[in-house]
């Protein structure tokens, strides 16, 4: 980190400039350094680390001012950090790449299907620490402010201490309407499964079409070290996350069976 | 794998039902099963495993006879094999999942934002060996078909032997107009990064816009244990690959760092 001047915090989430969950990152984040926000200009859930390959991406500067730079971009998050970071900020990188709050939880297996999450995956491959945030409320209206506390106590850490290199961070964050969580955990990612996943409907001009819905399955509902398992207890969540995607552990046995 | 009958085979890809990547596998598969294909009506490339949540998605059958089934799906990569297995397949779960041929090679870093790979994830995640294939060219009239010998090899293997749980593998096969590879070889992927991501250009009316492009470099050109040092070599590569995000060798150092 740059210790001459604030640091550079680059922000950006899938769900869109104008949600509450972006908002409340960018009040955070503005209390402790510059911010650079480039959000997706269109509503990108459910875009893993999805990138515009097929049309040019375009970048709309919405506000501007000492210390503070928004952009609105035509693309998926990926894009946005990417766009961002070596195209946007000419003059400086960023020291840190925050995504979110987003609107609904990423936590479990779902996270694979993370519009937040490619955001933090972004930072690492282009080297710098990540921090994704999500709210387990993924209605418009939820009052992300209710969070601002504990992503400041994380953002706080994080700026002080760095993070191991190439490792991002999932939070995720329970409905907190009832009252602060009792703690944080760091934790592993539930390796359940979504069951159910589409509801069929029929044309009215005849076929059938299908919306992606599902119910998630934990694989073990007594496993105390993963995410859901803390989340379900009122706990927020911290999962290191990488991506490196080789199991390592197989490589013998997959040579056993093919070589 | 059911022995009973021949194997059922789910097939898809990202470039969609047209390419010579996926009639090559096809071709391949057809040998040792009954097949069922699930591909993209629109090319995918590089949509990673976004599943779309914004919009349904339709199923359009374009052949169908005695062992061969074959749909064209609005939607990504994900969608496909989803759809196939919870809705499309509803006698039998396929016995496994074949991914490609991709044209263009999924290694090092950049499988993050393949779709052929998100395939093989959703078999996995649905319980299903899973199996990708990419060629490493990348124009619409490669000649996928000398790629047949490896795929049948491995294909082979993988019903005789069936693979770890959980565990999905991540085959690249090197341009082969200059003769067949010099072997297989069981790698990690290249953990390197791309630069020079973007070419921007100007719009006729004003204003910028952005196409993504770039080169990749690797994290380190000596390290034979990737899949890049041996796909430069001539070599075949296989990979295992997880879908478990969790880094869990820093589990310690984040809790002593946040807690």
């Amino acid at each position: 980190m740059d210790n001459s001047k604030r640091p550079l915090i680059l922000i950006s989430n899938d769900d869109g400039y104008h949600y509450n969950g972006i908002r409340s990152l960018i009040k955070v984040a503005q209390r402790h350094g510059d911010v650079f926000v480039a959000a997706p200009a269109i509503h990108q859930s459910g875009k893993s680390s999805a990138i515009t390959l097929d049309a040019p991406v375009r970048a709309h500067l919405v506000e501007q001012r000492e210390g503070f730079t928004a952009y609105e971009i035509m693309g998926t998050p990926a894009d946005c950090v990417k766009l961002a970071i070596s195209q946007l900020m000419p003059d400086r990188r960023p020291d840190l790449v925050l995504a979110g709050i987003n609107h609904g939880y990423n936590m479990g297996i779902s996270s694979l299907y993370s519009g937040t999450m490619a955001c933090a995956y972004e930072g690492i491959m282009h080297g710098v620490p990540a921090v994704a945030f999500s709210y387990g409320v993924f209605t418009r209206d939820a009052d992300t402010s209710l969070c601002e506390p504990l992503v400041e106590q994380v953002l706080e850490r994080v700026l002080d201490k760095g993070l191991p290199r190439d490792i991002c961070l999932n939070v995720n964050i329970p409905p907190l309407t009832d009252g602060p969580v009792h703690g944080l955990k760091v934790t592993v990612s539930d390796l359940g499964r979504w069951v159910n996943e589409w509801e069929k409907r029929e044309h009215p001009m005849g076929g059938d079409y299908y919306w992606m819905t599902g119910e998630y399955e934990m694989l073990d509902e007594n496993d105390d070290t993963t995410d859901m398992y803390w989340l379900r207890r009122h706990y927020a969540t911290v999962t290191p996350c990488h991506i490196d995607q080789t199991d390592h552990a197989t490589l013998g046995a997959i040579g056993d069976l093919l070589l």
